[in-house]
């Protein structure tokens, strides 16, 4: 008996690949929210309006896994314990349920227990669909003028977004120096530059410690995030030093059969070589595929990941991935960046201005990272990046990628390129 | 001095390129048309009417190239002999220009000799400016109303779209049995259906021996493509087996000192190992800048190219890279392929149907080739497997491949990593 703590982007994922892998193996996924399998990333669209039913966001129903997949899932089913020894996990309700392999999707929250007043009916976070419910119920109703996104991480600017396109005064207050976790002064000022452009203000270095401090009719807390541990720590699971839970490469965490998949586990960064903690959707599944692999008894490796993401903010893409110049400093490297502005597109097919930094290591030449900002095209340049990244490309091999050109969709001289020509330069 | 023969692509990018290396160097480009530096992939946007004013597609003037660059460009120059033994080239006024170092850049042309009929003013290739303005000028004022192309290579199928969109009936007759120079039933196949539905007609299989084989009002002819290799090979310049000019990968030829670049060189081709002849703007400039470089002193090699080529047709990309399962198997591998039809974004966000191909060697494992055909998000993903095919990236690495996820943009499993795990499951 496989059983999955977890329901939607890591547990399900796990539980799907293990099916594959074993097709007479018991799965059982618990999860404890009432709907499972949906598109968390999807929710400030729901938010926005864009997205008008909740259904489109979710991917798979309970009833889907158990006639296609012949995977059982429970939803309101809250695992209050694990004990290890015995191999079981225990329910809310006081139901023990027996296991062989473990896989723990328990997820991450925004905890917001650093700020006052975050219990009142007009504080948010944006977690899960009942929460996008909640807080378009409340749009719609009540009618809120001014609101106060606290954080502007991922989440706090796509919230942002999705209140200003709503018509709402916006102020976004964010406790460090950074927009979108990238310790980047000039990423940073293009967001807060592009934020600032469609009228939502934005407060950095900005502590909040009470709702009060900033006045408004609804709060976004998309800040304090924090892997759901507390399962596995106290069924003796060791977490890392991200605080997130430890797993080897094939996300086996310290207690053999016991798995780790997802916002809840830490993982390898490709470029630093150390444990880091960013909790992404594509990572989620990712995890949860090799997770569930291995549960089932094949033998996978997850080989890390780059830390590529990318929001869309009022129209334009802002991308990264690897490490920033400040970071890869920190993470001992000798980094050189270049920075350019170019077209996406020729001039005479609607080319938009799209602006790309890539960071090589002055020793290796190897590429670090880098970032891309535009409103078309910023995907597939910042994958790019990410697999030169991932490859530890050099820069020079870089520099003569033959990328597709045709005027519909690329400058002759890809942006890409151009970068590159002028990282060189500086090595 | 360094003499450039050809002001294009690759001529332009020698002369600049060398200029950068050498401050002091004597640098003169000629050119035997009336302009210079004009976006030759722009042609058919013109002919189209969507690119009103040939002055868009001009990127430089001789006059900026003199004042800015200090690099003297003559136009109207045309190249009749090359005398390497007295280091001078002779113009087809007699006179004669000495050189110490040469980058021929003569580029290729279309061949219409084995096809009868085609000194009729009704007919024309789309390879110079001179020849856009004119189709443009004959469309507008001549009204016709049925074309007949010639060739359904890139030239040919963006011909097609720019008449079609002109209100023409127009007719494709394409020798081989191949689109877009793909041997690749399933994507010619997508090709034709894509053209058909937009009422094009698409004849494969069929040699055009005269225009009057198909009674039309407009001949495109975009056939019989061919390097300009005459000068070279009068003066005594190895040609390769590809027939197009041989160099090293410092694009140097046999002569000592005299280089060659773009549509009329040969250069490696980075899966199949072997010398290929594939021209196309992007392996232009790169070879340029190459054979500019070390015409000035430096030391810089190309790298060889992958293949990669996208085309628009109707508002639908169809882009390759590397090798397809019939090339693979023809250039001594044992290719595994894997095709999946997805979405490029969720469908909640707009998403579009795209189709992805993924071929690799069932020995090493190493990415091959591949192609991706959709509406978004074309170049981004197959920029990504021409990465891969060009690092020899295996699939078990692009299949963990980090890449950036967010629902304006992309699904969180981008086709590429499915296309990657169903390509696994057949190794």
């Amino acid at each position: 008996m496989l059983v999955v703590i977890g329901g939607v982007a890591a547990g399900l994922s796990a539980a799907a690949r293990a099916r594959r892998i074993d097709s007479r193996l018991d799965i059982l996924v618990l999860e404890k929210g009432r709907v499972i399998s949906y598109g968390a990333c999807g929710l400030p669209y729901f938010v926005e309006g864009r997205v008008r039913d909740p259904k489109q966001l979710i991917v798979y129903t309970p009833e889907y896994f158990r006639k296609e997949r012949n995977i059982q899932v429970r939803t309101g089913a809250r695992v209050v314990s694990i004990s290890h020894p015995r191999r079981e996990v225990v329910l809310e309700s006081g139901e023990r349920i027996g296991y062989d392999r473990l896989v723990i999707a328990t997820g991450a929250r925004c905890d917001s227990a650093g700020i006052a007043g975050t219990d009142q009916p007009h504080v948010f976070t944006l977690h899960t669909l009942d929460d996008a419910e909640r807080m378009r119920r409340f749009i719609v109703e009540k009618q809120p003028r001014h609101a106060l996104v606290i954080g502007a991480g991922y989440i706090g600017v796509e919230a942002a977004d999705a209140l200003r396109r709503n018509g709402l005064r916006v102020t976004i207050a964010e406790r460090s120096s950074h927009a979108l976790l990238r310790d980047d002064p000039e990423f940073t000022a293009a967001v807060v530059r592009h934020l600032e452009l469609h009228h939502v203000e934005v407060r950095l270095n900005t502590a909040v410690n009470s709702i009060a401090d900033i006045p408004s009719d609804l709060v976004v807390v998309a800040a304090g995030f924090k892997p759901n541990v507390e399962l596995a720590a106290t069924a003796g699971i060791d977490l890392g030093r991200t605080g997130a839970i430890a797993t080897d490469d094939r996300m086996e965490t310290n207690l053999r059969g016991v798995f780790a998949a997802g916002d809840c586990a830490e993982t390898m960064h490709v470029v630093s070589g150390h444990p880091a903690w960013i909790p992404l959707g594509t990572t989620a599944n990712k995890t949860g595929r090799v997770a569930g692999a291995n549960a089932a008894g094949a033998r996978e490796r997850f080989s890390g990941i780059a830390g590529t993401s990318i929001v869309g903010i009022f129209g334009i893409a802002f991308a990264t991935t690897g490490l920033s110049v400040a970071e890869a400093r920190a993470a001992g490297f000798s980094p050189a960046s270049a920075r350019i502005e170019s077209h996406s597109r020729p001039r005479y097919y609607g080319g938009t201005k799209t602006t790309v930094e890539l960071i090589a290591d002055r020793a290796t030449r190897r590429i670090l990272g880098g970032s891309v900002i535009g409103e078309d095209g910023a995907t597939g340049r910042i994958n790019v990046i990410a697999s030169a990244v991932q490859t530890r490309m050099r820069v020079d091999d870089f520099e003569q990628l033959d990328l597709a050109y045709s005027p519909p969709f690329t400058p002759v001289w890809d942006p890409l390129l151009i970068v590159a020509q002028q990282l060189m330069k500086d090595l």
